[in-house]
């Protein structure tokens, strides 16, 4: 019988897993350049913990394990919580802020689509410990010298900032209720106008206020140009948490290159627990769904337990990001070639053995071990893209002169065993 | 309210998760140097595959999922089956061998102790489509090389060898049921004498074959001399497969550093899937449980559907191994600390930004986030470990030349600007 794989999870083969690995290490090193240190969570966690501020959409979608004992068990969905969760286990001790990334699979249960898996990795970036501006600014830089770093350019990706408490303040002074409208506000670009004022009517938005939501999430220009049109139409400097918020846009938007970042009222993340300034990145063409996403989440260590800590982050899924990088041109190239295929003329030896190992500690080496003729191994040696050969008989062990041969080229030269080892 | 991590998980830290970064690096580089290539299977997989050769006691420990739909789901228990999954997926374009390894999590229901978690991590290499002995003792050089890599020597570990043929013809000619008495034989490291007796006795074993079994299990010399005596006691040379078992195995002893390999007719394999070679990695002094395990498992494919395929390979448990490099001072150094930490004299401003961007395209850096006075971020760059100290405020920003500060010897020094960034 033929077992498939499971619906929405997927194979990495050698040159699949080969891509996503340059890219990983590329995460990686800036993540760490910015002296993010990588933590791991478990991929099972309580019930409990995963529902504790999830959302309503999030919980549908949680893979939970078939209750064994008392225990009631699913698989993470996000990075995020169950890295508060580490957080706030040692919240005391450690010292803060506390500037952590990962870098791992993560589950949903939805309907499969491009770029939409059920099994996928993100990345994920968090800071405890601090509500400064410079924190927001310091992850933003990071994800935009990441996304450099990969080869894409401010024509290849744009990150969209708001912030939510500005937009508290703005839907106060409509006199429209946060939670409710605030969840319309996220579906927004995937509605028609339309079909946004429908759903905003269903939130009992009234119609002239979904009119004046409509326009603002439309505004584009510079911040300050964007604000001024707010306050054409919302007095929201009478709301001190929407001033509080347009203080903390100007100054983060300040100290980021403008072609790399725009204000967009539109974004206001659909996971719940965000608090302050949020962002989300998308391709320039708006071609994929969010490459990132992230902002603020002040309440979340404390709704975990712990003591009430500032803190900010993002995920970076690695799907979407792939798609773009493939779209631009600008896949790694897989690494799946050895550098030599040994050729065994005489059965496989004690010397052989010690040979290949020397060539080891410096080459990746493929010898063959299905003891065919040498015309067959050559044959195999291209076939998995080998650089070299290397002839491997008596004389050879003899006299410890060797004939490499350049599989590209066809070109072959004598070299002295000392040569090829140093 | 307070959540806690799921029993029989880990939480890795940034100190935890460098060890083990480090850890797996080695691993991986040498496996490529071998011309393994990674790959990685999803975490869910159907529970029919999952159950397709497991054994009993794996199908009880198996992570099943609640059922959605028709689909019945569980966590993978090991990554060999799996793997085997990917190949058979791909087994007619594939260039053959195949030489693959993962490196990932998995999952038993069991009862956590020392060194025995429900979500661990294991390395797994396979070599698919040879039945050559040379293969396998490709894959016992990997195993060797990979832990000397690491520090271990002959004194640490040894490989304990036998072959499964070998023990089936020898069971056959005492008139033992192989399959029953397999399964005593795999749990004979962890009983007395007299238990294993008692067991072998529920097996239908009788009393005379159960005495000379244990005189077999018992032996320990050179392979030939072991093969002597265990002549003496049954005339093993009359059955095919024992015949071949012994072939192989003295060719495979033959290519391989006796200091490191040793014949151990104890050595069984619980999982039901070895067919030939079987292998087992303990440290010397016994005090752990097995750090790695394998063999050849020949009919694997074709249970899962694919053409029948011979192949071989093994699975290094990374929590086993973690606890002997400690054991042996071998653990790396946790790298978590930055090169740099940027002190902030005179508030975030662009080139403040600019400078520190410029600083990371070589070094790690640090840059205090939570607005402290200068002390302050002094006493917190040397929390995290951080190198050196660089003061950044008007003067600095004006003049191009900075006052470094060692923060290990306390030593400081002018820097110009230039000579920090090449």
């Amino acid at each position: 019988m033929k077992f498939n794989k499971v619906k929405g999870t997927e194979d990495y083969y050698p040159e699949e897993k080969s891509i996503q690995q340059q890219i990983f290490s590329t995460l990686r090193t800036i993540a760490n350049r910015y002296n993010f240190n990588e933590v791991e969570t478990p991929a099972l966690e309580t019930l409990g913990l995963l529902t504790a501020k999830g959302g309503e959409e999030i919980s549908s979608q949680i893979f939970t394990l078939d209750k064994r004992g008392k225990e009631e068990l699913g698989l993470r969905f996000d990075l995020t919580v169950p890295i508060t969760r580490m957080f706030v286990a040692k919240q005391l001790e450690l010292p803060k802020p506390a500037k952590w990334f990962g870098l791992s699979r993560m589950w949903r249960y939805e309907r499969p689509q491009k770029g939409r898996l059920r099994e996928f990795y993100q990345f994920s970036a968090e800071i405890f410990g601090t509500d400064s501006k410079y924190a927001v600014a310091e992850t933003l830089q990071l994800l935009i010298d990441m996304l450099q770093s990969l080869g894409l350019t401010k024509k290849d990706f744009i990150i969209k900032v708001n912030n939510r408490q500005f937009l508290e303040g703005v839907l106060d002074c409509l006199d429209c209720d946060f939670e409710q409208t605030v969840k319309v506000i996220d579906k927004y670009k995937k509605m028609s106008g339309q079909e946004f004022l429908d759903e905003l009517k269903q939130a009992y938005v009234k119609e002239q206020q979904a009119t004046t939501i409509l326009q603002l999430l439309q505004l584009q220009d510079t911040p300050a140009k964007m604000f001024q049109e707010v306050f054409k139409k919302v007095n929201y400097t009478n709301s001190k948490k929407s001033t509080k918020g347009v203080n903390e846009l100007m100054d983060i938007l300040e100290l980021l290159p403008e072609s790399f970042v725009e204000l967009d009222f539109s974004i206001a993340r659909g996971l719940a627990y965000y608090t302050g300034t949020v962002f989300e990145v998308y391709d320039r063409k708006g071609k994929f769904r969010a490459i990132a996403g992230g902002g603020q989440y002040d309440e979340l260590t404390a709704l975990l337990g712990g003591r009430k800590t500032p803190a900010v982050g993002f995920g970076l899924g690695y799907s979407t990001l792939r798609l773009l990088l493939e779209e631009k041109g600008l896949l790694p190239q897989p690494q799946t070639a050895p550098e030599y295929a040994v050729i065994v003329m005489t059965g496989y030896t004690v010397s052989l053995m010690t040979f290949v190992q020397q060539l080891r500690e410096k080459y990746s080496v493929y010898v063959d071990l299905k003891e065919r003729k040498p015309k067959k191994q050559l044959d195999y040696a291209s076939s998995i893209g080998a650089q070299k050969a290397i002839f491997y008989g008596t004389e050879e062990q003899a006299t410890g002169i060797f004939t490499v041969k350049d599989l590209k080229t066809g070109e072959e030269k004598k070299v002295k065993k000392e040569e090829l080892l140093t």
